[in-house]
């Protein structure tokens, strides 16, 4: 029997990133999740990132510590308040909110690259997506195709033609309710994910950041009731 | 008078980036340094790139903590020993050698990035040279030109079409000789520099590791003596 090939999956403990692991171990990967404490406010997310990545079967969960705080900006690492119920008239929709963490995706792919290379995994696996990402910069394909070039002029194994290395984002192209389904398909249990930017001390969601908004919404149409709410 | 620009230079504490900073003021920039506290076994480093970034006039100098070692891979940041004297007969000119950090260069420029994003910086300056580069991957003029189109996808300022980011590399294609000549211009006081990779807990020099044995080859050939050995 071959042996099974290798992918390092990113999780941020949201339900985006639980439905990518859950389809890269459909795929047959055998999957080494990566979490960042990166000074988030949110940091219920990590014990989400740690149990998803447990009840999912990944082979190992690694939290790389990373202090974003020192670099400031967004209101996810510092004190800028997280924006809360609908954004106000004037600000134009092509705008991009305050929870914004400069290069995040940029940074959280790089460390990735470090750890497929050590493992030898050609597949990262990250759960942005096109549709509805919030006006982030890089949530775009033209973004993820640009830094699959850029990894695999940076790397031992590509560089040594053993490996191409394939950023893949398998819910690009969803809507949220599209990913709440797909989810659902491959059993994923949403009570254990998180997607609250600003949760009570308890980690209980607001109910009205972006985060939420876009999750409740999800759930409504994809017709499922949120098991987490 | 119009303001002056913004940089972010990335400061590892060798005569590379000292050199690198150096150049950078000598342009007029406001230089914003960086510096990362990755776990490495030459800790030395950072205690020279602070006094570098004083000594050179940066606007502030910011250390980033960040755990590499629990990535592994690399002699510098896990148990593998460093390499010292001659490469083996047998080892092959093209090899990688142990003392890669994997998607190291990546990393340091992804969170420079977040850096310059918060600043309004639109230049990172980075000490990379692809003559005596070691056989790193990402020390090649088309890793740079990669990693900078992929940042230009990636950020907020670039994305709204504020300004261009540009990766600055001005040691690219000059050999260490060339190197040493450029900083002595500059009038880098190279005592305050540290090369060495394995130095004692004293933080003296090897004399035997790659690092030190380029930097002696460099001062040789530059006809200049090195004040730190």
């Amino acid at each position: 029997m071959p042996e099974k090939p290798v992918a390092v999956v990113l999780l941020s403990g949201g339900l985006d990133s639980a439905t990518t692991l859950a389809a890269a171990q459909k795929e047959g990967f055998v999957c080494h999740t990566l979490s960042f404490d990166y000074g988030q406010r949110h940091y219920h997310e990590l014990a989400a990132s740690e149990k998803i990545s447990r009840v999912l079967g990944a082979a190992d969960h690694q939290v790389v510590r990373l202090d974003l705080r020192s670099i400031g900006g967004s209101a996810l690492t510092s004190d800028i308040d997280v924006p809360k119920e609908k954004k106000e008239e004037t600000e134009a929709a092509t705008d991009i909110p305050s929870t914004y963490v400069p290069a995040r995706n940029t940074i959280f792919l790089s460390i990735a690259l470090a750890r497929a290379e050590v493992l030898g995994a050609a597949d990262i696996f990250i759960g942005v997506n096109a549709v509805d990402y919030s006006g982030y910069p890089d949530c775009r394909p033209e973004y993820i195709r640009a830094f699959e070039h850029m990894a695999n002029l940076a790397t031992k194994i590509s560089v040594q033609g053993k490996q191409r290395i394939r950023i893949r984002a398998p819910l690009l192209h969803l809507s949220k309710s599209e990913i709440i389904k797909k989810g659902a398909y491959l059993k994923v249990d949403f009570s254990m994910t998180h997607s609250c930017y600003d949760p009570s001390p308890e980690g209980r969601p607001c109910g009205r950041c972006d985060s939420c908004r876009l999750r409740a919404k999800g759930f409504k149409e994809a017709g499922i009731s949120d098991p987490a709410s």
